[in-house]
Protein backbone atom coordinates (compact mmCIF):
# COMPACT_ATOMS: atom_id res chain seq x y z
CA UNK A 1 0.00 0.00 0.00
CA UNK A 2 1.46 3.32 -0.99
CA UNK A 3 0.16 6.67 -1.42
CA UNK A 4 1.55 9.75 -3.06
CA UNK A 5 2.79 12.80 -1.12
CA UNK A 6 3.92 16.25 -2.87
CA UNK A 7 7.84 16.02 -2.70
CA UNK A 8 9.77 18.57 -3.73
CA UNK A 9 12.39 16.92 -5.80
CA UNK A 10 16.20 18.54 -6.25
CA UNK A 11 18.25 17.28 -9.38
CA UNK A 12 20.98 18.63 -11.73
CA UNK A 13 20.49 21.72 -9.43
CA UNK A 14 16.90 22.18 -10.47
CA UNK A 15 14.20 21.40 -8.28
CA UNK A 16 10.43 20.30 -9.15
CA UNK A 17 7.45 19.87 -7.58
CA UNK A 18 5.80 16.24 -7.97
CA UNK A 19 3.70 13.95 -6.08
CA UNK A 20 5.72 10.60 -5.05
CA UNK A 21 4.78 7.18 -3.88
CA UNK A 22 5.33 7.31 -0.42
CA UNK A 23 5.00 3.92 1.56
CA UNK A 24 1.84 3.82 4.15
CA UNK A 25 3.05 2.54 7.77
CA UNK A 26 0.34 2.36 10.35
CA UNK A 27 -0.12 0.65 14.20
CA UNK A 28 -1.45 -2.28 14.03
CA UNK A 29 -2.96 -4.04 17.50
CA UNK A 30 -2.69 -7.51 17.36
CA UNK A 31 -5.11 -9.72 19.90
CA UNK A 32 -6.12 -12.96 20.85
CA UNK A 33 -9.32 -14.53 21.64
CA UNK A 34 -9.71 -17.50 23.68
CA UNK A 35 -11.54 -19.25 26.19
CA UNK A 36 -10.53 -19.84 29.07
CA UNK A 37 -12.93 -21.69 31.94
CA UNK A 38 -15.45 -21.55 30.08
CA UNK A 39 -15.30 -17.59 29.65
CA UNK A 40 -14.28 -15.88 26.42
CA UNK A 41 -11.02 -13.79 27.08
CA UNK A 42 -9.53 -10.82 24.64
CA UNK A 43 -5.43 -10.18 24.85
CA UNK A 44 -3.35 -7.52 23.59
CA UNK A 45 -0.31 -9.51 22.24
CA UNK A 46 1.96 -6.71 20.23
CA UNK A 47 1.87 -3.44 18.80
CA UNK A 48 3.23 -3.47 15.14
CA UNK A 49 3.97 -0.84 12.69
CA UNK A 50 3.07 -2.37 9.47
CA UNK A 51 1.86 -1.06 6.22
CA UNK A 52 -1.57 -2.08 6.05
CA UNK A 53 -2.74 -4.76 3.84
CA UNK A 54 -2.98 -8.75 4.45
CA UNK A 55 -3.60 -7.98 8.29
CA UNK A 56 -4.97 -11.14 8.76
CA UNK A 57 -1.60 -13.10 7.37
CA UNK A 58 0.63 -11.13 9.24
CA UNK A 59 -1.39 -12.63 12.96
CA UNK A 60 -1.55 -15.92 11.15
CA UNK A 61 2.00 -15.60 10.85
CA UNK A 62 3.46 -13.95 13.49
CA UNK A 63 1.19 -16.17 15.76
CA UNK A 64 2.56 -19.32 14.47
CA UNK A 65 6.38 -18.32 13.86
CA UNK A 66 6.43 -16.63 17.34
CA UNK A 67 5.74 -19.99 18.72
CA UNK A 68 2.64 -18.41 20.17
CA UNK A 69 0.16 -21.42 18.55
CA UNK A 70 1.77 -24.43 17.54
CA UNK A 71 -0.65 -25.12 14.46
CA UNK A 72 -2.50 -22.81 12.46
CA UNK A 73 -5.90 -24.53 12.34
CA UNK A 74 -5.94 -23.22 16.19
CA UNK A 75 -6.56 -20.12 14.70
CA UNK A 76 -10.10 -20.39 13.56
CA UNK A 77 -11.25 -16.77 12.91
CA UNK A 78 -9.21 -13.47 11.59
CA UNK A 79 -10.95 -10.34 12.11
CA UNK A 80 -10.80 -6.44 11.92
CA UNK A 81 -12.16 -4.52 15.01
CA UNK A 82 -12.89 -1.01 16.08
CA UNK A 83 -13.17 2.08 13.70
CA UNK A 84 -11.92 2.78 10.12
CA UNK A 85 -9.08 5.65 11.11
CA UNK A 86 -6.47 7.46 10.03
CA UNK A 87 -5.81 9.56 6.79
CA UNK A 88 -5.80 6.16 4.56
CA UNK A 89 -9.24 4.70 5.96
CA UNK A 90 -7.68 1.53 7.88
CA UNK A 91 -8.73 -0.53 10.61
CA UNK A 92 -5.75 -0.63 13.06
CA UNK A 93 -6.84 -3.56 15.18
CA UNK A 94 -6.81 -7.23 14.78
CA UNK A 95 -8.28 -10.26 16.30
CA UNK A 96 -7.61 -13.71 16.22
CA UNK A 97 -10.21 -16.42 17.89
CA UNK A 98 -8.50 -19.47 19.15
CA UNK A 99 -9.92 -22.84 19.26
CA UNK A 100 -7.70 -25.03 21.08
CA UNK A 101 -5.39 -23.35 23.90
CA UNK A 102 -3.96 -26.44 25.63
CA UNK A 103 -0.31 -25.00 24.24
CA UNK A 104 -1.59 -21.55 23.75
CA UNK A 105 2.18 -20.31 25.26
CA UNK A 106 0.98 -16.42 25.65
CA UNK A 107 4.48 -15.83 27.64
CA UNK A 108 6.22 -16.74 24.34
CA UNK A 109 6.10 -13.60 22.87
CA UNK A 110 10.22 -12.87 23.22
CA UNK A 111 10.01 -10.67 20.24
CA UNK A 112 10.42 -6.81 21.73
CA UNK A 113 10.07 -8.47 25.19
CA UNK A 114 9.91 -6.64 28.18
CA UNK A 115 10.29 -8.16 31.51
CA UNK A 116 10.02 -6.27 35.05
CA UNK A 117 12.42 -8.96 36.60
CA UNK A 118 15.62 -9.59 35.22
CA UNK A 119 15.47 -12.63 32.90
CA UNK A 120 19.18 -13.44 32.77
CA UNK A 121 19.16 -14.20 28.87
CA UNK A 122 22.17 -11.71 28.34
CA UNK A 123 24.10 -13.00 30.89
CA UNK A 124 24.71 -16.39 29.35
CA UNK A 125 26.84 -17.36 25.97
CA UNK A 126 24.32 -15.37 23.33
CA UNK A 127 23.10 -17.99 20.96
CA UNK A 128 22.32 -20.74 24.21
CA UNK A 129 21.02 -18.05 26.07
CA UNK A 130 18.64 -16.51 23.41
CA UNK A 131 15.22 -17.89 24.01
CA UNK A 132 15.63 -20.51 20.37
CA UNK A 133 11.87 -21.86 19.87
CA UNK A 134 13.29 -23.87 17.57
CA UNK A 135 14.24 -26.95 18.91
CA UNK A 136 15.41 -29.52 16.86
CA UNK A 137 17.47 -29.60 13.96
CA UNK A 138 15.59 -28.72 10.10
CA UNK A 139 14.94 -32.97 9.11
CA UNK A 140 14.11 -31.66 5.32
CA UNK A 141 14.64 -34.17 2.55
CA UNK A 142 15.22 -31.08 0.80
CA UNK A 143 16.65 -31.21 -3.00
CA UNK A 144 19.38 -29.29 -4.01
CA UNK A 145 18.47 -26.07 -5.66
CA UNK A 146 20.60 -24.95 -9.07
CA UNK A 147 22.66 -21.90 -8.63
CA UNK A 148 20.51 -20.01 -11.60
CA UNK A 149 17.42 -20.48 -9.72
CA UNK A 150 19.08 -18.59 -7.03
CA UNK A 151 20.91 -15.92 -9.05
CA UNK A 152 17.23 -15.57 -10.45
CA UNK A 153 15.66 -14.88 -6.79
CA UNK A 154 16.21 -10.88 -7.10
CA UNK A 155 13.93 -10.87 -10.27
CA UNK A 156 11.79 -12.82 -8.90
CA UNK A 157 10.90 -10.50 -5.57
CA UNK A 158 10.61 -7.24 -7.47
CA UNK A 159 8.76 -9.05 -10.48
CA UNK A 160 6.02 -9.68 -8.39
CA UNK A 161 6.22 -6.00 -6.67
CA UNK A 162 4.62 -2.70 -7.94
CA UNK A 163 6.63 -0.13 -9.37
CA UNK A 164 6.84 2.04 -6.62
CA UNK A 165 8.63 -0.98 -4.11
CA UNK A 166 11.02 -1.65 -6.67
CA UNK A 167 12.43 1.50 -5.47
CA UNK A 168 13.65 0.28 -2.09
CA UNK A 169 10.63 1.96 -0.12
CA UNK A 170 9.35 -1.27 1.13
CA UNK A 171 10.93 -4.92 1.92
CA UNK A 172 9.34 -8.01 0.60
CA UNK A 173 9.63 -11.53 0.86
CA UNK A 174 8.79 -14.71 -1.72
CA UNK A 175 8.50 -18.15 -1.58
CA UNK A 176 9.81 -19.80 -4.76
CA UNK A 177 10.33 -23.45 -5.81
CA UNK A 178 13.39 -25.46 -6.82
CA UNK A 179 12.06 -25.07 -10.25
CA UNK A 180 12.04 -21.40 -10.17
CA UNK A 181 8.20 -21.10 -9.48
CA UNK A 182 7.19 -17.50 -7.46
CA UNK A 183 4.23 -19.31 -5.01
CA UNK A 184 3.59 -16.54 -2.99
CA UNK A 185 5.25 -12.87 -2.40
CA UNK A 186 4.25 -10.05 0.26
CA UNK A 187 5.21 -6.54 1.22
CA UNK A 188 5.69 -4.65 4.11
CA UNK A 189 8.00 -1.24 5.57
CA UNK A 190 9.52 -4.00 8.13
CA UNK A 191 10.97 -6.94 6.94
CA UNK A 192 9.55 -9.16 9.98
CA UNK A 193 5.68 -7.87 8.98
CA UNK A 194 6.57 -9.41 5.32
CA UNK A 195 7.92 -12.55 6.34
CA UNK A 196 5.38 -13.27 8.84
CA UNK A 197 2.66 -11.66 6.17
CA UNK A 198 4.30 -14.69 3.59
CA UNK A 199 4.34 -17.48 5.87
CA UNK A 200 1.02 -16.96 7.64
CA UNK A 201 -0.61 -16.78 3.87
CA UNK A 202 1.51 -19.98 3.03
CA UNK A 203 0.55 -21.84 5.91
CA UNK A 204 -3.45 -20.67 6.01
CA UNK A 205 -3.41 -21.85 2.17
CA UNK A 206 -1.44 -24.86 2.49
CA UNK A 207 1.18 -23.65 0.13
CA UNK A 208 3.85 -24.29 1.91
CA UNK A 209 6.58 -27.63 0.93
CA UNK A 210 9.67 -26.74 2.44
CA UNK A 211 11.14 -29.78 0.57
CA UNK A 212 10.98 -27.96 -2.37
CA UNK A 213 10.85 -24.61 -1.72
CA UNK A 214 12.86 -21.35 -0.65
CA UNK A 215 12.73 -18.04 0.92
CA UNK A 216 13.92 -14.80 -0.40
CA UNK A 217 14.26 -11.83 1.07
CA UNK A 218 14.82 -7.81 -0.47
CA UNK A 219 16.98 -6.84 2.33
CA UNK A 220 19.53 -8.41 5.42
CA UNK A 221 19.23 -11.43 6.94
CA UNK A 222 19.28 -10.79 10.74
CA UNK A 223 18.71 -13.53 13.69
CA UNK A 224 14.67 -12.55 13.51
CA UNK A 225 14.25 -13.29 10.30
CA UNK A 226 16.34 -16.83 10.47
CA UNK A 227 14.42 -17.85 13.27
CA UNK A 228 11.02 -17.30 11.81
CA UNK A 229 12.07 -19.19 8.67
CA UNK A 230 13.18 -21.72 11.08
CA UNK A 231 9.95 -22.40 12.70
CA UNK A 232 7.99 -22.47 9.32
CA UNK A 233 10.88 -25.39 8.59
CA UNK A 234 12.16 -23.17 5.85
CA UNK A 235 15.28 -25.52 4.63
CA UNK A 236 17.18 -22.20 2.51
CA UNK A 237 16.92 -18.39 3.13
CA UNK A 238 18.18 -15.68 0.29
CA UNK A 239 18.74 -12.10 1.05
CA UNK A 240 19.82 -9.63 -1.22
CA UNK A 241 21.58 -7.64 1.41
CA UNK A 242 24.10 -9.05 3.72
CA UNK A 243 23.43 -11.84 7.26
CA UNK A 244 24.54 -10.68 10.75
CA UNK A 245 26.70 -13.07 12.66
CA UNK A 246 23.67 -14.18 14.77
CA UNK A 247 21.86 -15.00 11.63
CA UNK A 248 24.60 -17.30 10.39
CA UNK A 249 25.22 -19.15 13.57
CA UNK A 250 21.39 -20.00 14.04
CA UNK A 251 21.76 -21.32 9.92
CA UNK A 252 24.43 -22.88 11.07
CA UNK A 253 22.93 -24.71 14.14
CA UNK A 254 19.78 -25.75 12.50
CA UNK A 255 21.38 -26.73 8.80
CA UNK A 256 19.85 -24.05 7.27
CA UNK A 257 21.08 -22.99 4.37
CA UNK A 258 21.89 -19.64 4.35
CA UNK A 259 22.52 -17.28 1.23
CA UNK A 260 23.50 -13.15 1.21
CA UNK A 261 24.34 -10.64 -1.41
CA UNK A 262 22.20 -12.38 -4.27
CA UNK A 263 22.72 -10.67 -7.62
CA UNK A 264 22.18 -11.49 -11.10
CA UNK A 265 25.60 -12.71 -11.65
CA UNK A 266 26.85 -13.95 -8.04
CA UNK A 267 25.88 -14.96 -4.16
CA UNK A 268 27.56 -15.97 -1.20
CA UNK A 269 26.79 -18.82 1.01
CA UNK A 270 27.30 -18.36 4.83
CA UNK A 271 26.16 -22.31 5.97
CA UNK A 272 25.35 -25.77 4.14
CA UNK A 273 26.91 -24.90 0.95
CA UNK A 274 25.63 -28.87 -0.50
CA UNK A 275 22.42 -27.77 -0.85
CA UNK A 276 23.60 -25.64 -4.04
CA UNK A 277 24.42 -27.01 -7.03
CA UNK A 278 26.84 -25.22 -8.52
CA UNK A 279 27.69 -26.05 -12.39
CA UNK A 280 30.45 -24.49 -14.13
CA UNK B 1 32.15 -4.23 15.35
CA UNK B 2 32.73 -7.41 12.12
CA UNK B 3 34.03 -10.59 12.25
CA UNK B 4 35.12 -13.09 9.35
CA UNK B 5 33.32 -16.17 8.34
CA UNK B 6 33.84 -18.61 6.04
CA UNK B 7 32.26 -18.18 3.03
CA UNK B 8 31.62 -19.64 -0.38
CA UNK B 9 31.62 -17.20 -2.98
CA UNK B 10 29.85 -17.67 -6.32
CA UNK B 11 30.45 -15.32 -9.07
CA UNK B 12 30.65 -15.61 -12.82
CA UNK B 13 29.92 -19.61 -13.06
CA UNK B 14 33.04 -19.67 -10.60
CA UNK B 15 33.37 -20.82 -6.91
CA UNK B 16 35.43 -19.49 -4.39
CA UNK B 17 36.59 -20.09 -0.68
CA UNK B 18 37.21 -17.06 1.24
CA UNK B 19 36.57 -15.17 4.77
CA UNK B 20 34.38 -12.16 4.13
CA UNK B 21 33.08 -9.68 6.98
CA UNK B 22 29.93 -9.79 8.99
CA UNK B 23 27.87 -7.29 11.59
CA UNK B 24 28.37 -9.39 14.97
CA UNK B 25 24.52 -8.77 16.38
CA UNK B 26 24.13 -10.06 19.76
CA UNK B 27 21.58 -9.43 22.65
CA UNK B 28 21.80 -6.69 25.18
CA UNK B 29 19.43 -6.38 28.07
CA UNK B 30 19.54 -2.70 29.64
CA UNK B 31 18.61 -2.02 33.11
CA UNK B 32 18.37 0.61 35.00
CA UNK B 33 18.99 0.93 38.68
CA UNK B 34 17.07 3.93 40.82
CA UNK B 35 16.47 4.28 44.94
CA UNK B 36 13.32 4.16 45.57
CA UNK B 37 12.21 4.88 49.79
CA UNK B 38 15.97 4.42 50.42
CA UNK B 39 16.35 1.06 48.70
CA UNK B 40 18.20 0.00 45.65
CA UNK B 41 16.23 -1.47 42.29
CA UNK B 42 17.30 -2.81 39.72
CA UNK B 43 14.95 -3.01 36.48
CA UNK B 44 15.30 -5.07 33.40
CA UNK B 45 13.82 -2.45 30.61
CA UNK B 46 14.48 -3.44 27.29
CA UNK B 47 16.13 -6.32 25.25
CA UNK B 48 17.51 -5.12 21.78
CA UNK B 49 19.93 -7.01 19.28
CA UNK B 50 22.85 -4.70 19.00
CA UNK B 51 25.70 -4.68 17.65
CA UNK B 52 28.46 -4.71 20.47
CA UNK B 53 30.48 -1.26 20.72
CA UNK B 54 28.99 1.74 22.19
CA UNK B 55 26.72 0.12 24.93
CA UNK B 56 27.05 2.84 26.83
CA UNK B 57 26.00 5.85 24.50
CA UNK B 58 23.20 3.28 23.29
CA UNK B 59 21.51 3.10 26.81
CA UNK B 60 22.22 6.70 27.17
CA UNK B 61 20.47 7.63 24.21
CA UNK B 62 17.73 5.05 24.40
CA UNK B 63 16.78 6.39 27.78
CA UNK B 64 16.67 9.66 26.61
CA UNK B 65 15.11 9.12 22.91
CA UNK B 66 12.40 6.91 24.60
CA UNK B 67 11.55 9.55 27.28
CA UNK B 68 12.60 7.66 30.10
CA UNK B 69 14.78 10.25 31.47
CA UNK B 70 14.20 13.72 30.88
CA UNK B 71 17.32 15.11 31.31
CA UNK B 72 20.72 13.15 30.46
CA UNK B 73 22.74 14.13 33.40
CA UNK B 74 20.22 12.06 35.46
CA UNK B 75 21.75 8.93 34.60
CA UNK B 76 25.03 8.49 36.65
CA UNK B 77 26.99 6.16 35.78
CA UNK B 78 26.55 3.53 32.80
CA UNK B 79 28.37 -0.35 33.71
CA UNK B 80 28.57 -3.69 31.86
CA UNK B 81 27.06 -6.21 33.95
CA UNK B 82 27.76 -9.93 34.09
CA UNK B 83 30.19 -12.43 32.95
CA UNK B 84 31.85 -11.44 29.23
CA UNK B 85 30.17 -14.05 26.80
CA UNK B 86 29.82 -15.53 23.48
CA UNK B 87 32.23 -15.67 20.04
CA UNK B 88 32.97 -12.35 20.53
CA UNK B 89 34.22 -11.92 24.13
CA UNK B 90 31.02 -9.29 24.69
CA UNK B 91 29.46 -8.47 27.88
CA UNK B 92 25.70 -8.49 26.87
CA UNK B 93 24.29 -6.21 30.45
CA UNK B 94 24.65 -2.72 30.72
CA UNK B 95 23.18 -0.84 33.54
CA UNK B 96 22.47 2.98 34.25
CA UNK B 97 22.28 4.63 37.46
CA UNK B 98 19.90 6.94 37.80
CA UNK B 99 20.32 9.82 40.33
CA UNK B 100 17.32 11.76 39.69
CA UNK B 101 13.90 9.51 40.10
CA UNK B 102 11.52 12.51 40.15
CA UNK B 103 10.26 12.12 36.18
CA UNK B 104 11.52 8.73 35.92
CA UNK B 105 8.96 6.93 33.53
CA UNK B 106 9.50 3.57 33.27
CA UNK B 107 5.83 3.10 32.14
CA UNK B 108 7.33 5.64 28.85
CA UNK B 109 8.27 2.64 27.58
CA UNK B 110 6.33 2.50 24.72
CA UNK B 111 8.76 0.78 21.81
CA UNK B 112 8.38 -2.69 21.29
CA UNK B 113 5.93 -2.48 24.11
CA UNK B 114 3.47 -5.74 25.09
CA UNK B 115 0.74 -4.68 27.06
CA UNK B 116 -1.79 -6.73 28.90
CA UNK B 117 -4.94 -5.38 28.23
CA UNK B 118 -5.87 -3.84 25.61
CA UNK B 119 -4.42 -0.03 25.27
CA UNK B 120 -6.51 1.56 22.89
CA UNK B 121 -3.81 3.08 20.49
CA UNK B 122 -5.17 1.06 17.30
CA UNK B 123 -8.65 2.51 17.59
CA UNK B 124 -8.27 5.95 17.17
CA UNK B 125 -6.29 7.67 14.23
CA UNK B 126 -3.15 7.04 14.17
CA UNK B 127 -1.17 10.16 14.59
CA UNK B 128 -3.32 11.27 17.43
CA UNK B 129 -3.47 8.20 18.97
CA UNK B 130 0.31 6.71 19.05
CA UNK B 131 1.79 8.11 22.30
CA UNK B 132 4.03 10.72 20.88
CA UNK B 133 6.58 11.87 23.29
CA UNK B 134 7.13 15.01 22.00
CA UNK B 135 4.38 17.35 23.11
CA UNK B 136 5.54 21.08 21.87
CA UNK B 137 6.42 21.64 17.98
CA UNK B 138 10.26 22.40 18.05
CA UNK B 139 11.17 25.58 18.43
CA UNK B 140 14.58 26.02 16.42
CA UNK B 141 16.09 29.66 15.28
CA UNK B 142 17.23 26.96 12.67
CA UNK B 143 19.79 28.48 10.02
CA UNK B 144 18.87 27.65 6.32
CA UNK B 145 21.19 24.42 5.10
CA UNK B 146 22.65 24.70 1.61
CA UNK B 147 21.80 21.77 -1.11
CA UNK B 148 26.00 21.21 -1.87
CA UNK B 149 26.24 20.24 2.10
CA UNK B 150 22.41 17.82 1.61
CA UNK B 151 24.27 16.05 -1.49
CA UNK B 152 27.06 15.53 0.78
CA UNK B 153 25.98 13.70 3.62
CA UNK B 154 25.84 10.26 2.11
CA UNK B 155 29.57 10.34 1.68
CA UNK B 156 30.17 12.19 4.67
CA UNK B 157 28.41 9.04 6.49
CA UNK B 158 30.35 6.49 4.56
CA UNK B 159 33.73 8.48 4.58
CA UNK B 160 33.52 7.83 8.54
CA UNK B 161 32.23 3.70 8.26
CA UNK B 162 35.35 1.03 7.89
CA UNK B 163 35.12 -0.44 4.78
CA UNK B 164 33.63 -3.22 5.68
CA UNK B 165 30.83 -0.81 6.63
CA UNK B 166 30.45 0.43 3.00
CA UNK B 167 29.24 -2.99 2.07
CA UNK B 168 25.63 -2.29 3.31
CA UNK B 169 26.20 -4.85 6.31
CA UNK B 170 25.09 -2.31 9.08
CA UNK B 171 23.59 1.51 9.49
CA UNK B 172 25.10 4.34 10.00
CA UNK B 173 24.06 7.87 11.60
CA UNK B 174 25.83 10.73 11.70
CA UNK B 175 25.08 14.47 13.43
CA UNK B 176 26.49 16.65 10.61
CA UNK B 177 26.55 20.32 11.12
CA UNK B 178 25.36 23.34 8.17
CA UNK B 179 28.73 23.35 7.35
CA UNK B 180 29.12 20.14 6.14
CA UNK B 181 31.69 19.14 9.31
CA UNK B 182 31.13 15.42 11.03
CA UNK B 183 30.51 15.90 14.96
CA UNK B 184 29.41 12.25 15.32
CA UNK B 185 28.63 9.13 13.95
CA UNK B 186 27.91 5.52 15.33
CA UNK B 187 27.30 2.50 13.09
CA UNK B 188 25.02 -0.48 14.60
CA UNK B 189 23.01 -3.15 12.74
CA UNK B 190 19.66 -1.74 14.08
CA UNK B 191 19.06 1.85 12.52
CA UNK B 192 17.70 2.64 15.59
CA UNK B 193 20.74 1.42 17.98
CA UNK B 194 22.32 3.50 15.58
CA UNK B 195 20.60 6.45 15.97
CA UNK B 196 20.30 5.75 20.16
CA UNK B 197 24.33 5.62 19.93
CA UNK B 198 24.67 8.71 17.93
CA UNK B 199 22.39 10.85 20.18
CA UNK B 200 23.13 9.08 23.52
CA UNK B 201 26.91 9.94 22.53
CA UNK B 202 25.99 13.48 21.47
CA UNK B 203 24.23 14.58 24.57
CA UNK B 204 26.91 12.80 26.84
CA UNK B 205 29.72 14.76 25.10
CA UNK B 206 27.48 18.14 25.46
CA UNK B 207 27.64 18.14 21.49
CA UNK B 208 24.07 19.03 20.34
CA UNK B 209 23.44 21.70 19.15
CA UNK B 210 20.33 21.66 16.99
CA UNK B 211 20.63 25.24 15.96
CA UNK B 212 23.36 24.05 13.50
CA UNK B 213 23.40 20.38 12.76
CA UNK B 214 21.16 17.95 11.23
CA UNK B 215 21.38 14.00 11.30
CA UNK B 216 21.75 11.71 7.93
CA UNK B 217 21.27 8.07 8.75
CA UNK B 218 22.11 5.18 5.80
CA UNK B 219 18.65 3.41 5.47
CA UNK B 220 14.96 4.60 5.02
CA UNK B 221 13.24 6.60 8.08
CA UNK B 222 9.71 5.18 10.07
CA UNK B 223 8.01 6.87 12.63
CA UNK B 224 10.51 5.82 15.32
CA UNK B 225 13.13 7.35 13.67
CA UNK B 226 11.78 10.34 13.32
CA UNK B 227 10.49 10.08 17.16
CA UNK B 228 14.22 9.74 18.20
CA UNK B 229 15.27 12.48 16.42
CA UNK B 230 12.57 14.65 17.36
CA UNK B 231 12.90 14.30 21.14
CA UNK B 232 16.52 15.27 20.47
CA UNK B 233 14.97 18.37 19.05
CA UNK B 234 16.71 17.71 15.61
CA UNK B 235 15.41 20.25 13.18
CA UNK B 236 16.63 18.34 10.09
CA UNK B 237 16.36 14.49 9.60
CA UNK B 238 18.20 12.84 6.33
CA UNK B 239 17.81 9.97 4.97
CA UNK B 240 19.45 8.35 2.24
CA UNK B 241 16.67 5.80 1.55
CA UNK B 242 12.81 6.26 1.48
CA UNK B 243 10.63 7.73 4.26
CA UNK B 244 6.69 6.09 5.34
CA UNK B 245 3.58 7.89 5.44
CA UNK B 246 4.02 8.51 8.90
CA UNK B 247 7.57 9.80 9.36
CA UNK B 248 6.14 12.24 6.91
CA UNK B 249 3.34 13.00 9.01
CA UNK B 250 5.24 13.40 12.18
CA UNK B 251 7.98 15.36 10.51
CA UNK B 252 4.87 17.79 9.29
CA UNK B 253 3.65 17.89 12.57
CA UNK B 254 6.32 19.20 14.72
CA UNK B 255 7.89 21.18 11.95
CA UNK B 256 11.12 18.50 11.19
CA UNK B 257 12.58 19.24 8.00
CA UNK B 258 12.35 15.52 6.36
CA UNK B 259 14.33 14.70 3.37
CA UNK B 260 15.12 11.11 1.20
CA UNK B 261 16.62 9.50 -1.31
CA UNK B 262 19.48 11.64 -0.67
CA UNK B 263 22.56 11.03 -3.74
CA UNK B 264 25.15 12.82 -5.10
CA UNK B 265 23.03 14.96 -7.77
CA UNK B 266 19.55 14.17 -6.09
CA UNK B 267 17.14 14.45 -2.80
CA UNK B 268 13.72 14.51 -2.32
CA UNK B 269 12.20 17.48 0.38
CA UNK B 270 9.02 15.49 2.33
CA UNK B 271 8.22 18.91 4.58
CA UNK B 272 9.45 21.99 5.54
CA UNK B 273 11.46 22.80 2.22
CA UNK B 274 12.12 26.37 3.53
CA UNK B 275 14.89 25.28 5.29
CA UNK B 276 16.90 24.60 2.15
CA UNK B 277 18.56 27.02 0.47
CA UNK B 278 18.31 25.67 -3.34
CA UNK B 279 20.86 27.74 -5.37
CA UNK B 280 20.39 27.03 -8.96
Amino acid sequence: MDIKYNVTKFKNSKKEELKDSVSVEEPLEMRLKYKKDNKWNIQNISITMRTPGDDDDLIRGFLFNEGIVENINHIDDVSHKGEVVGDYNTKNVIEATINNTTNLEIGKIRRNFITNSSCGVCGKASLDAINILKKEKLNLSFPQIKHDIIMKSPKLLTDKQSEFAKTGGIHASALITDEGEVVATREDVGRHNALDKLIGYSLKENLLDPNRQFIACSGRLNFELIQKGLMANIGLMAGVGAPTSLAIDLAKRFDMTLLGFIKENSFNIYSNKNRIVIKS
